[in-house]
């Protein structure tokens, strides 16, 4: 088989990147090595920029998301008996995010990809990368037991941070920055409907919590436990409880319990490998950088990359310039330290330390108080938590 | 002796406060431990806030830094090759700074009091500070080989960090809350004038450096070296040398060198003393507090402390109610905290720690890059740095 780019990987990142192509009239094929089913489940982010939302729209995937997403104008800060809500049109000039899980984007670019094209194949395990620095690369992979191979102009790898694309480049071409966290998210979905309309980001004396929802019907919520934490080794009493104790630090404000239908334990993580270009092999997503989830920033930087990649390579192909393809690990690194700094500066700010000193946790609090009473430091917040508007990927 | 307020510290703090409760017809008495020459000798800060400028001006101290203080419009960031100005008036509705070393703000206070009152005593070291849980503490001091006291109805501590009155309340009556930094300041004095007309704050690959003046003939710079650098052990060569290196990043730009007058090494460490008051003895200035230097809020935030006093002492006075006094330690320490947040990151985000690792330096170049990048980012730094609007000392 053969194409212009091959992509590897079938997360959202593959699959917008698919369409965006697909638009632009750039042959591609998706490998994915799961099957459908398993990436239809996979449970991930769901806080939506505004950028997002349009790229999503803007390749036609938007209809079911304009449906059952639900919009939201602001995210509260809670912490030392105080609660501060961040108004994110009002401080950004009309941004607002949407709560639309990463699994439903993905189902529906799936259904649109296997719909329209172009090709996508599931259980197609890449083995390898080869000639990623010559003119004509071959993505080798394993179907039904048979090997076979991609041969491409270009090769996008979308296969995450435990995928085969990141360690293509010789350890001398690439550079690996990144940051563990001594805590990790214990994360829970309930069928109770959440307690807030809005995202509640607490900043409390026994940690960090937040409380976020899948649905009107579905609460999603979160709470930093030690790392090497077994989900197990929780009751659901034991849950409700820590999770109360948390967030009741306000007001009269009462946290809605319900039945725990999934639970889990999220190990944190900052990472960015530069350059995030190797010859002809492109990394985007997860592949190239990793974020701790509390600037809900991961699924946005990998839509953010393949925007960039689709006006790349749609420029490539109208007219032969391979000027955005040049730059597209410069111009995505500054967007993606930009994240990296407010993922690290929302995680760092929220959460407490093992062995966190007094004068560590003054420093949050002066930093909580400072965004709540300073339209600057509010905007500041804003501003990156609503995004950044990313180009028109269906024109430059 | 008796007085109203006893002072103990007769460095800008405590003569400033002296002034202050003069003209709200408080009595008062200044105690100094030095004599007057060391005193006016001293080299500390040099750069004071737009409300630190209103409050000389407004207690008859403010001729000759009008005549000779450097009004500041902005002060310039390098880092990662890129020079950004501040522009302070622009981000915070007309906000400046003014450039008067604190030693000259020292001599002009000193030569009011001297000539209008209330009583300054050099040399008067005072021993220990008696009764502040009481309605009348003592201050002991020991003057000419005198031990005397001053009976007073309050205390206000204004003799610094090694000084006695932060020692006073017990241990269990106080938290002092710190934080070590990994690095300190070489500073020096050089007769030269200064290479750019504002203050250039470095982060280079050889870590923090700053420039400053103390005139239009006289620089005064900085940069960061470990702790426990003998400045004997450095040449005046070396020194240019290594101050080049960390300010000629951009374009061609060129350090001014010259004779170096005076050198010094300066340790940097944050800390609060919670509460600011004990009983009748209240803390302020760096007997309360300190900040690292890189924010230049040390000397400004004693003059918060003290025209806040002043408030509080003249309400007390004027109409008997000692609620401004009742809430001075909460009040203060909000503004404290607020500047100690502000220190600690412009001290974190310009410095390389020893073993600091790669994640740690682009997330500093990301600020940076985001300050220089974003008006919301660079009013946050420009409303610190400039400073907030501290209430009328001679009203309410």
């Amino acid at each position: 088989m053969e194409t212009t780019v091959g992509i590897v990987g079938g997360g959202p990142a593959g699959l917008l990147l698919a369409r965006l192509l697909h638009a632009r009239g750039v042959a591609c094929v998706v490998l994915e090595s799961r099957d459908r089913g398993y990436v239809e489940r996979r449970q991930r982010a769901g806080i939506l920029e505004q950028g997002t939302v349009d790229v999503l729209r803007a390749c036609g995937a938007g209809e079911r998301m304009d449906r059952e997403g639900l919009v939201h104008d602001g995210i509260e800060l809670r912490f030392d008996g105080r609660a501060y809500r961040v108004d994110l049109p009002t401080l950004t000039g009309g941004r607002r995010v949407t709560v639309y899980a990463q699994t439903e984007v993905v189902r529906d670019l799936i259904s649109l990809q296997l719909a329209e094209g172009p090709p996508l194949l599931f259980d197609a395990t890449v083995t390898a990368v080869e000639g990623a620095d010559t003119a004509r690369p071959v993505v080798h992979y394993r179907r039904d037991g048979v090997d076979a191979r991609l041969d491409c102009d270009y090769v996008v790898g979308c296969d995450g941070f435990h995928g085969v694309t990141r360690t293509v480049p010789p350890p001398a071409a690439r550079r690996v920055v990144e940051r563990g966290y001594p805590y990790s998210w214990f994360g829970i979905l309930a069928d109770v409907p959440p307690s807030s309309d809005e995202l509640v980001y607490a900043h409390s004396p026994r940690g960090f919590a937040l409380a976020s929802m899948r649905s009107p019907h579905v609460s999603r919520l979160y709470f930093q436990v030690p790392n090497g934490t077994d989900p197990a080794d929780w009751s659901d009493t034991e849950i409700w409880a820590e999770l109360a104790s948390r967030f009741e630090t306000v007001g009269d404000w009462r946290l809605r319990t319900g039945p725990i239908t999934a639970r889990s334990v999220l190990p944190m993580r900052s990472s960015v490998t530069e350059p995030m270009r190797h010859g002809r092999l492109f990394l985007a997503g997860d592949a190239a950088h990793i974020v701790p989830p509390t600037g809900a920033k991961g699924l946005n930087l990998a839509v953010a990359d393949v925007v960039e990649l689709a006006r790349a390579f749609g420029r490539l192909h109208d007219d032969g310039s391979p000027d955005l393809l040049d730059a597209y690990s410069a111009t995505r690194l500054r967007a993606v330290w930009r994240a990296e700094h407010f993922s690290h500066f929302m995680t760092s700010t929220l959460h407490l330390a093992p062995d966190q000193d007094p004068f560590a946790t003054r420093l949050q609090l002066a930093q909580l108080h400072r965004i709540a009473d300073s339209r600057h430091a509010a905007a500041e917040l804003a501003e990156n938590y609503a995004g950044f508007a990313p180009p028109d990927p269906l024109a430059g």
